[in-house]
């Protein structure tokens, strides 16, 4: 197991953004994320971001998803130790039957 | 767009654990990380955790899957505001024709 705390102390905000996204969304969505932060995971961006560029990433977001149907989890994390969870859409977007 | 700020400050870990792993391991996988941790999108579970039982799952974890082939992120906030990401299994899984 690799231990990596790359991540920059300091007044920074690192950000994590998850998402559960229609088939037909999927791609545009990826798209629009991978001009702010770096694609990690197949349903996983991660990266350094200042808050008007994610404000930014979001709202064109938001111009694509259907928030019915569609969940997106943006997790923030500041430098200052601050942390907070953004939802967009669904609360909760889980396949229960799977397990 | 709904602003949670639930966590517990002070000494508690928060966990977020994020994967790509092979349909057959999956399942095996996901029942693992539900006995730790709240399952809050397909890819995605949540929580808080002490050290000890995150290792534990962690242990559980290495047990059924293929590092060669699998990926799993464990984000690791803590109420300090020290943050760490370890890596289990591949660095970075994303199917890039995807966009």
């Amino acid at each position: 197991m690799k231990f990596t705390n790359h991540l920059r102390r300091g007044g920074s905000l690192f950000v994590i953004i998850t998402y559960d996204i229609g088939e037909k969304r999927i791609t545009k969505v990826r798209k629009i994320i991978r001009k702010y932060l770096f694609w990690v995971q197949n349903s996983v961006f991660e990266g350094e971001i200042t808050e008007g560029k994610l404000q930014k990433c979001i709202n064109e977001i938001k111009k694509v998803i259907i928030e019915e149907e569609d969940s997106i989890f943006v997790y923030k994390i500041y430098g200052n130790g601050r942390f907070e969870k953004k939802i967009i859409g669904l609360e909760k977007s889980v396949n229960d039957e799977f397990i």
